[in-house]
């Protein structure tokens, strides 16, 4: 497959599938849609909805993407094994543009003590895979999983041979995180050589983060010849992660004279993305983060503010506004009515109306009776928050706390259940917040755990939103939600009992989970 | 200077120094002293302990970090000026091996913009700052500042004027993240070319992350020569912060077979050290940070928990024991004693005896009685939480809260004031933490505006302590605390009187700040 333009490089990304499978990520349909849509926006070149054999929600998820978000390629996952590749096939079929990305690792480590197989098995499974991918779809992507700790010779047989069945992407994974740049430099040279047929199809870069250097290691697979590069939002997948989108596109943006490379993203759209992502999976990014951190762009020490105050480039490599920061001065007041309201959440890339504009208008006004002024970053949070509550069994109707030093804190709770009854609930705990999540357990009968918890401002000021993230257990199932408001309890109730709405999908879900071929469990690069 | 190991990569640790100009960071003499000694613990080859001219607080900290912390060498920075080089002799004296680490920039883009000076001035101040730090220490560095960016030939000429005056350590800074590997590979081998008296030194890296590159960059130095790697335990520093320490370190530990160097930090005191300053900082590690991230070592999709219980090495490539995760399992209940929590404490590396113990007695008996167990993890953070109050000149005496759905939330608190006396105040805000602060600020007649806010618990489970951090801004002073208790608006407000003690401080220290030379703005590589 030749490429247009030989120095594009394509931006597949994986947020929701290997960033989904982050510990206690976990994404309903809507708001996997909802950050498809901003990839959308984004503008990647290919968007990895999910594993569709993996569960029921899975599948829903990746035809629910592949329906509704027009530009990307709209890829799944699949196993090198029939039913994988028909479940992928059947959730991708509805895309302008659906790909089936296939995988089996290479590396004996795996193929023995994973997979308890031989070489030539692995070989067949892969050449089967990819010609029954083939039948589906003309975009069959191949990934030899572990492959840099693969011997490179086998590494390279099985590469050629998915060439061979029709594979159009060929993907280099460096699934635990081991290698380093020349090294990987090295097995993509020596892929190239061993099997020729590599310059026909686009050659693609898969790095995690375990020793700091995913970044690195798929800059170095770029400049050696691939140009798709597979990354997460914010870096989030198994472990520490995938290579982070921003980092990688402004990397290539930023020092573009040295390769010649680029991305068609749309820069300016970064910081939201990261910002939405953060918020849905409760996953916060560290100050200190690259591109999107807080501090990213901040200067502390005297010279430096001075130097930049003087000239920009003394010691900023990047414009702020280039990721989408400081871009957006939209501020609303108490007294802006319904229609501005919408034109705002339009230029927010929201599109809403009836019932939802309704609903949005409410809280909105809730909320500019207690701020002086609600920015872009609040309304993206109560949107964000609201497409929590689509499909929450549970709502927290009512809550009341007493706290105080010298005093046992005590919380009373009224909580609507899934049958549409209203539940109360007491409780004195450790804490204010401790007593209203136990009064929650008492009014919904469920005996959950709390695994974390934490709270961040949504911006600044002591008017601030405040964003609770909470993860429990129950019934053996961990789950997350997330809560906003400018009461710190009642964002954490609302997120607790969020928590637990996913948590009794989880469960029933198990309970309905398709039997996968051999009960095995699910491998991913 | 040559090596009695050739292999031997020194950990050059610069939390104290980069990290501490972090915005939103202040960190008092106690907390840094903590810092430095757990540093010791983990063994790294030279602490660069702060800045001493850039203010009194510093130069007190720099000082008390050589007096007291033993086995690293104790580095204080300095601009190329008689003034800054003679105020880091004197912060370091006293240690058993002291440093001095002098910089001024070799590019153009810093000498036209930001100093407005020549190339040949700037030759002549590194010479005579060099000359000027080795009458008072054998043990000089220096740094052409942002030398990625500026003319090779011009950097090696300063560089080796720099050896010449009896520099034993060139260090070679990424200031502003703007270098790729083997861009800066050529350019360290470029300086070897050209100034070959740097064969008889020790060449440093210093990079930062603002293209997700500083491991990658600090790698490709060390193997081109370089064995001082500076860095910051989380990455910290100056906007996307320096080389992540734990990532070098564990880079060089796990793929040590291909260069051949090695360090000897102690790997198991890495996870304790990451908590230990993302608590001290307020700054939070996102989980899929690398080594030191909640998920670094979690696995979630089934095959790859499968795969680790058949075979570890199938997606581990590193032990988590061996960064010091789960390697404590000291637990102690209600009816533990002092002397129990006296050798728990001893255990943990704090040495607490007396009037202290009592206080940590009470606080842990506090905690014991709310929680079930109490982990080293719980009492990492009580132990703290307690060196917060050494110099905290406000105190929350007590406070109540009442808040719930349809009432406004309502706080009082009483506050002990730097005098002595005590002064209570009252507020109804928009939520019961915020009614709580600024209750505070009534109390005291500060006038503080928060800045940011955020709360995590400190362990999983219901009972979990909360930790609370706290940036907030008083009279153009920016300055953060925090708290730990069960009760989460009880840690809030420890926090907060503590961030207001902070902020009153820098108040004041600003007042008597020392006129610096010219008055001009502070550089830092």
């Amino acid at each position: 497959m030749s490429s247009i333009d030989p120095k594009h490089v394509r931006i597949f990304d994986t947020t929701l599938r290997d960033g989904e499978q982050s510990p206690g990520i976990s994404l309903n349909t809507a708001e996997k849609l909802e950050i498809a849509h901003q990839l959308a926006r984004l503008g990647v070149d290919v968007i990895e909805a999910g594993f569709p054999i993996a569960s029921p929600g899975d599948f829903e998820a990746v035809q629910a993407i592949a329906r509704e978000v027009q530009g990307p390629i709209i890829a799944g996952l699949a196993r090198a094994q029939a039913p994988d590749v028909e479940s992928a096939a059947r959730a991708v079929r509805d895309a302008a543009n659906p790909r089936i990305h296939t995988f089996i690792s290479t590396s004996d480590i795996h193929i023995v003590h994973q997979f308890r197989s031989t070489r030539e098995d692995v070989l067949a499974q892969a050449r089967a895979a990819v010609a029954h991918a083939k039948s589906f779809v003309d975009d069959v992507e191949f990934s030899p999983m572990d492959a840099t700790r693969a011997e490179l010779e086998y590494t390279a047989e099985v590469v050629a041979a998915a060439i061979e069945e029709g594979a159009t992407t060929i993907n280099v994974p460096d699934t635990v995180g081991y290698t380093v740049p020349d090294e990987y430099t090295a097995f993509l040279e020596g892929l190239y050589r061993l099997a020729p047929s590599l310059h026909d199809v686009i050659l693609s870069v898969h790095c995690h983060d375990d020793l700091g250097l995913a970044v690195a290691n798929s800059y170095a697979g770029l400049v050696a010849g691939a140009r798709q590069v597979e990354c997460a939002v914010n870096g989030i997948g198994e472990r520490a992660g995938n290579c982070s989108l921003e980092e990688i596109v402004m990397l290539l943006r930023t020092r573009g004279e040295i390769s010649g490379l680029h991305t068609t993203a749309v820069t300016t759209e970064i910081a939201r993305t990261s910002r939405l992502v953060s918020r849905l999976t409760g996953y916060v990014v560290q100050p200190n983060k690259a591109i999107v951190g807080r501090n990213a762009f901040a200067h502390e020490s005297g010279i430096h503010q001075d130097g930049v105050i003087k000239e920009r480039t003394t010691y900023e490599i990047m414009d702020a506004t280039s990721v989408g920061l400081d871009a957006n001065s939209l501020v609303l007041g108490k007294h802006s009515g319904r229609a501005a309201l919408k034109q705002a959440l339009a230029e927010l890339g929201f599109a809403v109306d009836g019932a939802v504009l309704n609903t949005a208008f409410k809280r909105f006004k809730d909320i500019a009776d207690k701020k002086k002024t609600v920015t872009a970053m609040d309304l993206e949070a109560l949107v964000t928050d609201e497409l929590r509550d689509e499909l929450a069994s549970y709502t927290l109707e009512a809550f009341t706390v007493q706290a105080g030093s010298g005093r046992e804190p005590h919380a009373t709770v009224t909580v609507m259940l899934p049958d549409g009854t209203t539940a109360a609930g007491e409780f004195s705990g450790d804490g204010p917040i401790d007593s209203v999540f136990q009064a929650i357990n008492v009014a919904t009968g469920l005996d959950a755990q709390l695994r974390e918890f934490r709270v961040d401002a949504v911006t600044g000021g002591q008017d601030a939103l405040g964003e609770t993230s909470v993860v429990l257990e129950c019934d053996g199932q961990s789950a997350s939600g997330q809560g906003v408001a400018t009461d710190i309890i009642e964002a954490a109730g609302r997120a607790y009992v969020r928590a637990l709405s996913n948590a009794v999908r989880k469960v029933q879900a198990a309970g309905e989970l398709v039997d996968l071929a051999a009960n095995e469990p699910i491998a991913t690069p």
